[in-house]
Formats: structure tokens, C-alpha cells, sequence
């Protein structure tokens, strides 16, 4: 807290910007495992460092009210944190009797960017959640779900895609998507904030994108000062290079 | 629905791209009106064509306890439509007993823009709390609602600052904030969409930034393809035209 | 606060009882503007004095359970507060999650009186929703919002009329309605309360009454002394005068 | 239900207007039992004929917030149906999360009248609460609830006054205060509705006097057509006759 | 409190153990009232003392969805008690907005033990759901209430045979159930625990029987020290001495 | 689900009772992995087999307001499963609004439980919270999260002995505990029931008991036909063999 490596390095005269030694372009050590837990349809443990996430897809037959009798699919998200995921508990949420404003803006968020990555029309009548729970949060933990929800939608469609009765007209997965946060921390851009970072980065934004570089959804905010366009173009550069690198690992999750 | 006055207008020859015929970069007509209520230190009704919101400023003595003795203000931001204010009714939040998600999240993004415009320390401890009330909706409230709760909340400090036992340290406003919003309609990027370009648009973004071309948040999504980086830096070439025109509108209703 | 017009005004030898300088059978203005907002079927800004309230009618197909095949229609209501719309701030009931006693019973009184003004049977199988919003409180907010939504509900009923499968069975009006207050304000009898007599009368009474006379609801309670035959007489005496005011100016709006 | 014992009367020549048989201005029996329970400072069984009611009044030291330091003391009331009370169950309030619309009503209509029997300085800083539940329901039960929580008050008073460290300033009870119902049943008027006439009644009123006669409160609904000043009359003539009745029994029931 | 009953005969030289004098293997009266209520096919006004319990069984046709066209029946409970059935007033759980715990806790137990004394096959699609509310608590309030819930559900039952619409197969009771609560209490084993021993009880204990002797449900916890096996034989032995005496006083109560 | 593997060896002449293939007083394998995750005071991963539960404990300077200046401390328990540790997806709690009743039975089992393992006087006013989530069910969910939130009470526990304000009072380690379900399966008792015995069981019991074999707790449930005294025994002993085995596993993880 006082000293923290960064400066220790500088010190030293070994210039480090970042509080954990990393590049300003380098991800933490990103792990994507499968089959983590055995029920759902598709389970995710995903890693970014020290920041946990445990992703699930639960297939249901029906959709909405609203999309009933339309012949289309729907992805929905829902997204918690343990209560002792963080560094002092936060209530828990079913006993307050309500989510949080966080809570409810991060799982639309996840919900919106998933279901971009699909053709709800070939998905049929069926509904897909994703459940992303924080087992440990070390920041970027709404990148963290975005990216682990991805592979378990995969599995499960590779469910639906056995099930003759399934309803899926072809494979809806349209494009791969992948999230990483970016920001400038001590005036300088630098990717995937952990929590060290991201408590006293100026700016913080994440990033969803598909396997090809295109946007799914970019939501930047200044917390001390405003942002400039060459900081957000910075910023981009760095989401680009992180992303690529992350959906390179999710292919190698599902080809295992 | 099947035959807009752009499609019409482009049968006849004058090539309009939107439903409303402006030009891709115009702006609605923007009124600011104050003191539009009697109670509150601020209250101004901003309208953004035919967007009419109701933006109260109220000052309160004190802060939420994770402030108390700090010597710091507080800015926070509630947002709610009448149940009316669309095309088609919507069940009131106060009696389902909850607000929507939609609702929490235009509410965070109002009270963090805001709070981008002060200088909390300047503030002392007292809250202000801006409530953005939809009248009529067509597009575009959550722009229009930071815009018009500017100028509410720069009433109310005014407020403040004839009151001697106010507890502020100077004029905490650093600097003055406005949103519009910009998107890409039929591929080609607009500026400031209403409720029929919306609705429709591939891609939606909300841009909000201070007088002086800062960015204070950045939020585009996806609906339908993705978004490139082009399109990006064309999207945000508008909001910066529209910003403008709107802070000088600000001034204006400001000056009178 | 402390001295009063109405008390300067006696000091100078012009005896005026009220805070307003109103004679006792006086009302406030009252204003009626129809199509306020554009989206509602029927949407009515009331003003008395400086009492304003939005009330809008919602016409929806269908009716609830208990009336499912009844071939009868329904009317409801509900009414809330803007958090400014009064001298200090009111929490939002959205936020808070709950609408207020205050709250429930006020738009039970709406609801049903404005469902004595019509014949549910001729109304068909339609449900018609009054949303009385106050923008600005000053007193008497409940008998302006079922005087501005008898005119809201008159316009639905417009809308209704030209619906060929509106499934209404001829004209469902039975009676005009209309509502003031009246209360005893320092001993003596008063029309329309502001919210200066309002908050210290000795008792308040909200009268309801058809076009021709007829009481459809008399509610009123002694906030101090118990009240007489006598004055129980006055006020409905005074409440008498006062709706036939109101009803000329209801019928005057919907002659526009 | 098909031929009521009224119709069977006068079919045999012997004319009764009511179902019950009773004359339009008499009362159902009323009891008034003390002490039904053991724990509370007043516990009360009311009975209006068939309907029965539980009013317990608690004393508690201290005020709510909005009155402390004030010196002043508060009565609040709440009310509930048990499920079974009625003719079908009702869901149960606690289960369902949230006290309905005609609960919320009638509790503050409960203690409103029953503050208005104290002079709430003399009370000191003591918070009376007094619970009215309702054990089986035949009408009237809001009516029966006032009356028999006025004894419970009183019950509760006297409790306090024996208390040397009460913080009472003298007897805080101003007045007696008693509630009845009376209505328009079959275009008559007539006094303690029964469930067969309450729910059929044209008119529904509830008056609340003081033993001298005085009105607390009064709420007279138009459930068919609207009603006359001369049925008015007509209905607060049977109420304080039935008033002053229920007043006798209250005083005897608080000698014995 | 301070020097109880049994400890001023104790100093008499009269040995008793409990606070109330009783003998560790002796019941307090236990009363049993049918029709308590009009309105419920089965009302029932049990007392254990002075614990006052009134449970009632509605029989609605049909079932909770997931047992729709199974041919079952289905029974459940719900459990509350008045505000001031307790020594000091606890907050009403309909205005709180949610049941507690507790409430919760002893509503499932209740719900559970006398589903176990029918076959629910037998029952048809019916619903039975037992009310039992609690006007006076001395301890032991949900073994009262189960051996109240057991005599309103044979009324019930009762009724649903003279019922020709009644869709059941058969009399579904299968067995007779009763409960008591065992303690221990200051170091010996005691039977049907008052609020006295209760609140002191270093083990409370509840049993559910069958007439026959054989176990529904035993709970016990240890409030202080651990218990033994031959703490819980002994319980376990007193349970069933007051269970058969419970049971004949049901049969009594049905027989009349 | 048809042919067990219970069965199938049966009909091999390998007689094994269960469908697991366990003899009838044989645990599943017990895993206890502490630091599981690194924000906690303790943070223990229990295993039953393959039931998961994530056990964290907080500790937190200061107690509930009733025992505020008592000196003594405090230990609750919450629960959670998260929405596809099952079968099929379970609605979650957070996002419903309300934690349902077995969720509330059973943290309110495990807080019960811890008390009784620690003298709350020894522990000074701290409060310790022990969080239980379900990662992956397969039966024993409340036995398995009491078992593991023991190991993490004794973490949280070594690290207030560290902490010189730390307000302990001595060691409050009373006595080690923990839990195991037994049952009644197919007509034999059975140790640590599974998800494929527990829904199918004719009795199902819960118990709790210290190192020493002294009992915390003891729930059995008849879910089919009520058991027999020499059931109970027969089902104690089994639980006394596991618990022993239980404690010695906690034991070993605790001096790893």
C-alpha cells in the first residue's frame, strides 16, 4: 500500500510503471477451464491473475413471453458476487432482498455483448443463461465473465447441437467475442486493470469485441480527469492487442 | 412505419437520409427552460425536439455516511419516466416495487457525469441530488437529462453560494458538462437520434463531454453488426459538433 | 411566515381572513390544458393555483382477471409525487420500493371516482388507466387530479368512440365529475385550500360531486377540534358552489 | 341468499326491510370483553354481531424520530385480516410481502381517530401502538376496530399512569370517540351494516363522533348513485344515535 | 422473576422442580375448541396453557402448478403471530414487508407434519392450507399448532366428504399426529416446556407422532451444553407419554 | 435412473444396497482444502463427494445492536446456492427478491451450530460471518457447509489471536463440531446420503455433534413412514461413526 513494487523497481532505477511490474501492454496470466462444475450445460472457471470467475450456461426449452411463437432464441445474463470475493464482505444480495445498481449494470452488459455473438434466430426457442459468479475479484471481473461466458455458451450449444428435439436452425454462433479492460493509470494507458490499478486509474473502459476486430460495446468512464480522443485511441490499441490474445486462449479451451 | 418522409423525399429526388429529414449532423431543436417548478434550488425543463424532461435540483444539508467529516459533497442522480411519457404504457416502478434495470442504469451514468463536474472537496458537505423526470419521451432522455440537469445543478450551487452557512470553499463547478447522443443509422452516422432512428439504429452511443471537448464518458453499443473504428472516430466527430451547439445553449439559458 | 398578507391586510383595516387574500367561497384559478403530453389517449395538465398536475388516460384491450368475460370494463388509477414537486425533497417510492399509505389511499379515492362516471358495462372489455402525476404541489393535489382526470377520461373516451373494435356498447359517461376541497381555516368555513390553510386547518374535507349534485365520496377529518352539523353544512354548502365552477371550466376545455 | 329472511318476512306480510330483520336504526349486539389477553397494557374483543376483532394497544417508551424532543407523545394503529376470517381466505399479508391497498386505508384511519381522542403533549414521549385484528369478518370491521381500540387506549393509559417514570403530563384523553357505519340499503337509510347489506349497499359511511357528538371523521362513498344532502342527514342521523349507544357500552364495559 | 413459584416451595421444603410447580412428566391443560371461527371448513382454538393458538383449514379446489393433473392433493401451512401475543410487541411481518426466519422455519415444519398424516393421492386435487395464528405465545407455540392444525384438518377433510364435487378417492387421513416440545431444563429431562423453561431450557426438543407411537419429526437443539443419548431417551420418553395424552384429547374434541 | 448400479450389481450377486455402491456405514470421500480463495479471514473448500461448498469466514470489529456493550460476541451464517450448482437452474435468490424458506432454514441451522462451538463471551465483540455457497450439489449441502465453516471459524479465529486489538477474550474454541447426514433408505440406515438416496429416502436426518460426541443438533424427517425408535438409534449410531471420522479429516487440514 505504502511502497508498492512499482515504485520498489523505480527505486531501484528498474523502471516498472505498473503496480504489479507488468508492461503496460501485457495481460495478467489469463486461464480458461471447462467442465469446472458438472450440472450445467456449460461451466467456465475463468481466470485473469488473481480475479475468479465461475461461468454457467443453463439450456431451457420456451423463450420470453415476448419472443414466444416468434421462432427465436434468448441469451440472458446474471451476474453475483460471493460475499467475500472482496477485500471486505459486501452484503449478500439475496438477503438485502435486492440487486445492487453494479449488479444490474454488469449483467446487462454481459447479457447485451452475448447475445451479439449469436443468430437468436438459429437458436430456436430456446433460452441460454449465463450465470457469472465471482468466487475472487481482483478487478476486471465483468471482462473476466464477458470472456469465460463465451466459452460456456459454446458448450452449450454444442449440447443443443446433440439434442434432435432442439429446435436450433444451424449454428447460431456468429463470431467469437472476447472482453479486456483498458484505462490510464498514472497517465499512462496500460491493459487489463487489476484491482490495484483500477481503484485509482483516471480513466477505466471495457471493451468487448468480436474474434475479427469489430465492436460489440465500448463504455469509457473519467474518473478524475476527462479523457482525450488520442488517450481513447491509446486505449483501443491496447484492447485490440489484449483481445486477440484472449480469444487465441478460448479457442484453445474448446479444442481441448 | 412503411413509407417514411426520408423514403419519400428520396422518391422525389431530394435525398434525405432520416425519417425527420434533418441532415445527418443536425441537431433537434434543444429549449432549455428554468425555473420551470417552484420548490427546488434548480429546475429546469430541457428539451431535445419532442424529449421533454424535468430536471430538479435539490440541496440538502449533509452527506451519505461514507462521507461524514470528510469535508466532501455529494452529487447523486435519480431518473424515473412517467408512466405515460411513451407510446405505450409502462407499468410504474414505485408500484412494482422496483426499478427496472434500464432505470438503475440511466440513473448511475446521470449521477457520475454530474459528479465529473464538480469539484467535491469545493462542495463541503452537502448533497445534491438531481432527479430527471421524463414527461415525454422520443428519443435521447438519458442525453437530454444530463444536459438539462447541468443547469439545474449550476442553479443550485448558486443557491448555495448566497447561503452563508452553506459550507462550500469556493465555486466547485470545474467545468461545464453536456451528452448527445450519435449512432449509425442505415450505415451512415447521425447525430442526436429521436425515437425512430433509435429503435432502428445499428449502432447506439451516448457521448458525454465537458465544454472544453474532454470526454467524461463514452458508451456505444452494438445492436446490430459491429462497429468499426471508422465509424467510431465518425461517431464521435458529431457528438463533438453537437456538444457544442449544446453548451452554448446552456450558456445562453445561463445568462438569462 | 410570520406575518402574513392577510394579516397585514387586517392591520391596514381591509379584513381578509386567508393567507391568499381570497374571500371564503373564492377558488384558486383553474386552469385545464388538454393534449399536454402526446402519446396518451387523453392528457390533461390541471392547475389550481399553483397546484399542478398531469394526468393522463391510458386505453388498454383487455381487463383484469376477476373481470375476464364479464363483457365490462375497468377503470383505475394511480397518483404520485415528483420528488421536488414539494417544498423539501420526498424520497422517490420507486427507489424506496414501496408507494406511501398517503400514496395508496389517494389513488384509491381516484379510481373510484372516477369509475362512478361511467357505466362499466358500456365500456366493453377495455381498461382505462389514470396517471395523476403532480409536478408541483400547493395543496388539493387529490380534487385537481380527479377533476383534470375526468377530463383525461372524457378524451379516451373520444379515442375509444372512433375504434370500430373498441367493443364499447354506446356512450359509457353516466356524469360529469369534479372535486375541491373545502375545510374550516381558523374558525371559519373556507373553498379550495392552499397549502398555507391546508397545513393548519381544523379540518379538511375533499368533497366529490357529479354535475347535477350528487355526492359520490365526502370525506372529512378533524385535525383538531371536532367538527359540527353546522359547519359539516357550511363546507358541503361551499364544496357546492365550488364544483359548479369547476365543472364550467371542465366543459369549457373539452368545447376546445 | 336466494330468498333472505327479510323477503321471507314480508312474503309472509310482516314488513322487514333488512336481511338480518333489524330495524334500519338498530345496532347488531356489541360486546366489549377487557383483558381477552394477557400480555398487552390494553387487549380488547370487540363484537358487532358477528364480526369480531382483536385490539391490543402496546405502550413503548420513546417516539419516532420526526417527534423526539418534541415532548410530545404519538398513537399509531395497524391492521389485519387473518386469512380465514373471511368467507374465503385471503392470502396472508405477511406472506405475500406487502399490506394491500384497503389494509393500508383503514389502519390510518384507525389512528388518526384515535389520536384525535389525545392531547398528545400530555401523552409525554411514550409511542402507543395498537394492533386491530380482525379473528371473523360480517362488516364493519374498520367501525368495530375504532370503537374497541378506544377502550384499549384507555386501558393502556391507565397502565401508564401508574407508572411513576410514564413521562405523562396529566390524563392525555380528551375525549371519548366511537366509530359506527351507516348506509343507503335499498334506498334507505339504516345503521351497523352486516356483510349481506355492506356489500350491496348503495351508499357505504363511516362516522367517527366524540361522545359529545362531534365529528372526527366522516367518509360517505357512492358505491351505486350518488347521494343526496338529504340522505346525508339521514345517514348522520343514525349514526349518532348508533354513536352514542356504542359510547354507553364502552363506558360500561371500562366500569366494570 | 425473581423468586419463582418453584423456588419459594423449594424453600417450603416442598420440592418442585419447575417453575410452574408442574411434575417433569406432566402436561399443562390442553384445550381444544372446534368451530371456533364460522367462516373455515375448520377452525380450531387450541390452548397449551397459556398459548392460544387459532388454526384454521381452507379447502380450495385445485393445486400448486407442479402437481397440476397428477391427481394429488397438496397441504401446506402458514404460521404468524399477532403482534402483541408476546410480552413485548414485535413488529407486525405484513408491515415489515417479508416473514422472518423463524416464521418461516416453523410454517415449513408445520406444512410438513401434516402432509404426513394424509395420503395425498387419496385427498384428489384439493388444496388444505392451515392457518395458524397465534393470539397469546407462552411457549411451545408450533406443537400446539400442529395438534390444533390436526383436528381442523379432519373437520376439513369432513367437509370435502359430504362434497360430491370433491375429487377425492377415499379418506385420506392416514394417521393421527400430535407434537409436544421436551427440554431440558436445569438438569433434568421436562415435558411441554412453558415460556419459563423455555427461554432457560439448556436443550428444547420438538416431536411430531403418529397416535401409534412412530416418529414424523424430532428437533432437538442444544441452547447451552451438548446433550447426551441418554438426554435424548429420556426426552424421547416423555414425548410419547404427553403425545397419547394429546391424542385422546383430539379424539375427544372430534368425538363431540 | 431405471437400473441402479446398486441393482445391476445385485443382479450379479454382488449384493451392494446402495446406488453408489457404499456400504450402508460408509462416507463418501471428505476433501477439506483451506485457503481456497485469498480475501478471507478463512476460506475453506469442503467436499462430500461431489458436494461443493465454499466456506468463507469474516471477521468484523464490533456486534449486532442487542448485543452492543454486552462484551460478547457474535457468529451468523448465510447460505447460497448458486443458480446451477443443481440439476436443473434454481432461480436466484438475489434476483427474486427474497432468499426462500429452506435457504433461511438452513443458514439459520448453520449459525446455530458455530454458536454452540464457540463461548461468545471469550470471542469479545466481534462478529464472525460464515458465508456457505454451493458450488456443485449432490445431497448433504447443509452437513458439508457446517463441517467446512468450522475449519474456517478456527481460521478466522488464529487470525484474531494475532491481532493485539483484537478484544478476544482467551481461545472461544469450546469444542470442535461438525455434521452428516443420516437416513432411512430402502429400509436400511445409511451414512451420508447422496443426491440419488436423499430424494428417495424414507427418513432423512441431520445431525450435529461435537468432537466428544455430545449432541449440537438433531433433525430427522419422516418422509415416507414415520420411523421407529430403534430406526433413531440405528441412525444416531451411524452419524456418531462419521462424525468421529469428519473431526479427525478437519483435524488434519487445520495442522496442515
Amino acid at each position: 500500500m505504502s511502497s508498492s513494487i512499482s515504485e520498489q523497481l523505480q527505486t531501484l532505477g528498474i523502471k516498472k510503471h505498473r503496480p504489479s511490474g507488468r508492461d503496460n501492454d501485457q495481460m495478467r496470466e489469463v486461464k480458461i477451464t471447462r467442465n469446472f462444475t458438472k450440472h450445467a450445460e456449460g461451466s467456465v472457471l475463468v481466470e485473469f491473475g488473481e480475479t475468479k470467475v465461475l461461468c454457467t450456461a443453463t439450456v431451457e426449452r420456451g423463450v420470453p413471453r415476448f419472443l414466444r411463437g416468434s421462432g427465436q432464441g434468448w441469451v440472458t445474463a446474471e451476474y453475483g458476487m460471493l460475499p467475500r470475493s472482496t477485500t471486505t464482505r459486501n452484503a449478500r444480495e439475496a438477503a438485502k432482498g435486492k440487486q445492487g445498481g453494479r449488479t444490474v449494470e454488469i449483467q446487462r452488459l454481459i447479457g447485451r455483448s452475448l447475445r451479439a455473438a449469436l443468430d437468436l434466430n438459429k437458436l430456436g426457442e430456446n433460452t441460454i443463461t449465463l450465470d457469472c459468479d465471482v468466487l475472487q475479484a481482483d478487478g476486471g471481473t465483468r471482462t473476466a465473465s464477458i470472456t469465460g461466458a463465451f466459452v460456456a455458451l459454446q458448450d452449450a450449444i454444442n449440447v443443443l447441437k446433440q439434442d434432435k428435439n432442439g429446435a436450433m436452425k444451424g449454428d447460431p454462433i456468429k463470431q467469437a467475442i472476447a472482453a479486456v479492460s483498458v484505462g490510464i493509470f498514472e497517465g499512462e494507458a496500460v491493459l487489463d486493470l487489476d484491482y490495484a490499478e483500477d481503484s485509482k486509474a483516471e480513466t477505466d473502459m471495457n471493451v468487448i469485441m468480436t474474434s475479427k476486430g469489430g465492436f460489440i460495446e465500448v463504455q469509457g468512464t473519467a474518473e478524475g480527469a476527462p479523457y482525450t480522443q488520442e488517450e481513447l485511441n491509446a486505449m483501443l490499441d491496447l484492447a485490440r492487442k489484449g483481445i486477440s490474445e484472449i480469444v487465441e486462449l478460448q479457442q484453445e479451451a474448446l479444442a481441448e
